[in-house]
């Protein structure tokens, strides 16, 4: 991907007002000039496919046109050519992006082939599987599977089935299923294309077991033919994303030499004894599977362009379609100005924009962990926390949006040369892959808990809840120059709340701020007197599970609201920024209407108070939507991109403006 | 279709615990012997469409199935025959459920053909239509679309553009689409199958306009080519229903006889003038659009079995999938186990029972007015209210619940073997054709204002806000012994509802009355403030939409609880009364805990109460637990026909119970 400084090229031919180009700017934030360069670059045509395609010729599609774009230099961005030679995280995140302003199938193939089956040789092998396979693998001769999920096992990597047993007559490991639970599935590449997989399982070594690690298996000859013991399986149809080829493979005591084993955390040497940098099991398979962490965070990119896509179609649809006439306009009312269709979309957008300056927040931690540079311990679990946590919010929230964009464009958003249905079909599954977002939400909670407060384990020991909870309130948030703006806005109203103007971001600070201290305490607590009562640590924190979920996501609301106020501060365009400001707050007031419930019962928020929010809600609506084309081109999706045709406006509709 | 009153052979095979079979016949309610009768004597071979098949494969399977189903009685069934024929309204209602059982392109298809083409002709025509054309409609030699939308105007029928233009001369009717917008779109059986449209247009005889009106327009020959002046458009490829041919007719003043208008509400005698039984055009326009009101009911009840199929795949996965070992548990936890999963499909449940009882109230209402007996003008408005509403209740809520039912199955709910995502994708649409639900919800607050206390307009005149209001409240549900014993149950707390145990039902009763009647009231409040305040008609409707929509939804759950009530009523099984009394509890709680901001607010309950409300439904879902199959087997699918891998018990996943 070539970077280049010339931004305008795409902005004239887009013919974007000046509003919208600043908004652009702002949300693209710090990393704006390498996605403007990237936009411009993008080899724009032929980005989506044909929804009508079946399974075999939308898989070939897919398959020709990410070839296409990694010629391009849209493709293996982020995966090391070699041993040695540097992987830009920044750049592996915002190609990705690129990938997701066009068909999601190439996006996730892509991920599958670079992000996936490439990350796990760059980041989990060592020098020989570089040099070896790396080349291939970039070049996209060696197409390859990430084989970590199991039929029986899906969230639960640490209970894998599958056997890596080491046979030191022959020096080669033997992969084997040993139940039919125990195939892998799900897995991208392995229908039809792959022709190596890199395998998660249990490695054995004379009878000890070391935990999950990963073999790279060759499993189909050039042929496409299973190679000797091997089983694939095709998952064929899907709800959605037809052009990747989802299969199932199994292995019955497939033998592969010694060194295919990816062994950077562990291994066998040339003795046969088992070694490993990393003496405890427990922190070698996190520090594993911490090293995937970047799919997480390109997963939750790709979610957020999706929803600017499907908001922008909708956004432009309202701008020109009418509905019933009324009194002053007997040419019908723009959809766009009945409040009902504002309060369905407007709120929306302020969540995007919301979860675009997160997501920035996040490739920066990103950048910052993998970029080479020093880094804790720490950095890693944050952002690990993190990007657990945004990736379950960001496609949820995509889905959700995406819904809503179909359903306000009514018989129209059904047609899928209306590109809502394929992208709401093929975001499905983002809310499920790597990672179910509940899972993903627990790990949040268990993640404040844990690495926050060293809570969760001391409760018990200390028994001083009140000292415990104070620190886990302290320590809730990361410590950084944003979070302590954060804290100082919401300190600003502290002494007098309901006092305060509730468009003040000093209130919606202290709100956030409340919720999510509040919810992990009182989480804390709960969970110690659960376990005590039941004597059964699965039972307790079962029954607390819906509580965790909420804990978690209080905190990823703060965390959102923290990165837009420091977006808008990184704001030098004044229009923009008071635009952003009305976003800004549209996104806290939203947040805050939606749980008003739990604010009103812990006394955060006077009824009184609480039933005026809607009013200030409907009165953000009206004020930004003689901004909503601005708000559209700020989301970053160029208009032809969008291939719709209620996008264009005029082309469907004689009647519209 | 035949009524046999043989009830046990499919129970039978299907092995049904004695519980499921207790709960199924009591959700069945008064159509119980219909409902088996007709599970009995479906053919259930080749229920599903294969996913895989392209738009033109999907149409000729449907049309081939369609046929099929209609041969064994399960189509026409509803629509009379000839002239002076008997149109039985439930066995509409129940068959169209029966074809929801099985694939949805099939079940929409035979609702154009049968519910909107032939209805038009039933209940729009007069004896020489029903003659000339039921016989061939009904034996589906001619096959037609019901071409109302227009591309400009969706839901606002009344502003439709189409002309019928009478020429005396000829004594022919023209045709025509003045404008792009007035192509009619979206319509079943036009693309492809349809020979004649039923084509909705603005009639105009000597240069007056007599308002919308409906013609019989041949539209294709016996090749399938378009005739003369006809255009029609293929749409192609949609979001879903891909077995349906939506298509576009545009109309280039085509001529055609004047016996060919469907003449029951007005038309043209044989000396060329204009001749109604009912003066007031705005009456004739609401009594015709008023004969169509069985689409909704039967859209309605589609929605519910959607619901109901996938909450049946969902709950079946959750019996036998086992995830992360915990203390106890070293196998696993079987997912149904966990609260979260609990919490995400439980109450779904409680709300796929309580929605189903108020659908049978519902049908009862429309054979009731369809039936051929008695019946009031305030009886067919109550049920074009009610069906409105709950057409709209139920197809938002089967969409909530295939998605979470697919995100609970997680990767297995995005394979299509598993039949949740097709089925996601076919109800998307049930939430905007048969009317928007927005829209549909707009007008049931309109309905509840104008019809029941005539303070729509009566505001501005009488100025007599409380007296009005207080009519509202009194006026708010219909005159039913049903509702009798709602109201008496919410008197025998109204004194004390705080000291009232969470669980009682009169609790329930008054929260969701007051819920109801308090928001109406206000919404008729606030319109006339506004409208004085803002002199704009539309200004003011269109700033009071969110409160409207939550006006009807408040009353449609005061419906649905009332029906659930009374059903629990006539059920005469105690085990099953006894679960479904902890159902009906958790249908109130989840409702009320949704609302709970809004009874907070409003001091209907406490902040400390409130907040225990989720520790009910969480003891209520621990309650229900145990009875998870025979809900399951209670909603009705006979688990063959889910035809979903992941509901057949152990097939999947050896490590399953």
């Amino acid at each position: 991907m070539t970077l280049i400084d010339e931004t305008t090229a795409l902005d004239r031919a887009e013919h974007l007002t000046t509003l919208g180009a600043s908004l652009r700017r702002a949300l693209d934030g710090s990393f704006s000039a390498e996605r403007a360069a990237a936009r411009n670059a993008f080899p724009s045509a032929n980005m989506l496919m044909d929804p009508q395609l079946d399974v075999d010729a939308a898989r070939r599609w897919t398959l020709g046109r990410l070839r296409e774009l990694s010629e391009s230099g849209f493709g293996s961005a982020g995966v090391p050519a070699r041993a040695g030679a540097h992987a830009d995280p920044l750049a592996a995140v915002v190609t990705f992006e690129m990938l997701a302003y066009g068909d999601m199938s190439v996006t996730i193939k892509s991920g599958v082939q670079f992000g996936l089956f490439g990350g796990a040789v760059a980041n989990l092998g060592t020098a020989w599987h570089h040099d070896t396979f790396l080349p291939d693998i970039t070049s996209m001769k060696l197409l390859g599977g990430f084989a970590m999920t199991e039929l029986g096992h899906g969230s639960d990597v640490a209970s894998l089935e599958t056997e890596i047993v080491y046979d030191p007559e022959t020096r080669e490991y033997v992969v084997n299923s040993p139940t039919q639970g125990a195939a892998k599935a799900y897995i991208g590449n392995a229908a039809v294309d792959g022709t190596m997989a890199a395998v998660f399982g249990q490695l054995k070594v004379d009878g000890e077991g070391h935990g999950v690690h990963t073999i790279l298996v060759p499993i189909r000859d050039d042929q496409g033919r299973d190679l000797p013991g091997v089983t694939t399986g095709d998952q064929g149809h899907k709800g959605g994303l037809l052009g990747v080829d989802n299969g199932t493979i199994s292995f019955d005591h497939v033998r592969v030499p010694r060194r295919m084993l990816l062994d950077r955390y562990g291994g066998v040497d040339e003795h046969g004894t088992y070694r490993s940098p990393i003496c405890d099991p427990n922190r070698r398979f996190f520090t594993m599977l911490g090293t995937l962490v970047r799919g997480r965070v390109c997963i939750s990119a790709a979610g957020g362009i999706g929803a600017r896509r499907a908001l922008s179609i909708a956004l432009r649809h309202g701008l020109t379609r009418r509905q019933f006439p009324a009194s002053g306009r007997p040419e019908g009312v723009l959809l766009l100005d009945y409040l009902t269709y504002q309060r369905r979309l407007l709120p929306k957008v302020a969540r995007a924009y919301a979860l675009g300056f997160a997501q920035n927040d996040l490739t920066a931690a990103l950048v910052h962990v993998q970029g080479g540079g020093h880094h804790t311990e720490r950095d890693q679990r944050e952002l690990e926390t993190r990007a657990a946590g945004l990736k379950a919010m960001t496609t949820w929230f995509a889905n959700e949006a995406v819904q809503e964009a179909r359903e306000a464009c009514g018989g129209a958003g059904y047609l899928s040369e209306n590109r809502l249905t394929t992208l709401r079909q093929d975001l499905d599954i983002f809310a499920t892959f790597e990672g179910d977002n509940t899972v993903l939400m627990h790990l949040v909670a268990k993640g404040l808990l844990t690495h926050y407060a060293q809570a969760w384990n001391a409760l018990d020991r200390t028994g001083v809840v009140h000292e415990t909870t104070r620190v886990v309130g302290e320590a809730l948030l990361e410590r950084s120059a944003a979070n302590v703006a954060f804290e100082r806005l919401a300190n600003s109203v502290r002494r007098r709340p309901e006092e305060t103007a509730m468009v003040d971001r000093g209130w919606h600070a202290l709100m956030f701020e409340e919720r999510a201290r509040h919810s992990l305490e009182s989480l804390a607590r709960r969970m110690r007197a659960a376990r005590k009562e039941a004597g059964d640590g699965f039972e307790a924190f079962n029954r607390l599970g819906p509580h965790a979920q909420f804990a978690a996501r209080a905190h990823l609301e703060q965390v959102t609201l923290a990165a837009f106020v420091e977006g808008i501060a990184q704001c030098h365009d004044d229009d923009a920024r008071a635009v952003l400001e009305q976003v800004c707050s549209l996104y806290a007031m939203e947040s805050i209407h939606k749980d008003r419930a739990w604010f009103v019962e812990h006394h955060r928020i006077s009824a009184t108070r609480s039933k005026t929010l809607v009013e200030q809600i409907d009165t953000l609506c009206r004020h930004l939507r003689p901004h909503a084309l601005a708000l559209v081109e700020g989301m970053g999706i160029p208009a032809p991109w969008l291939s719709a045709a209620i996008a264009d406006a005029g082309s469907y509709h004689p009647e519209g403006a």
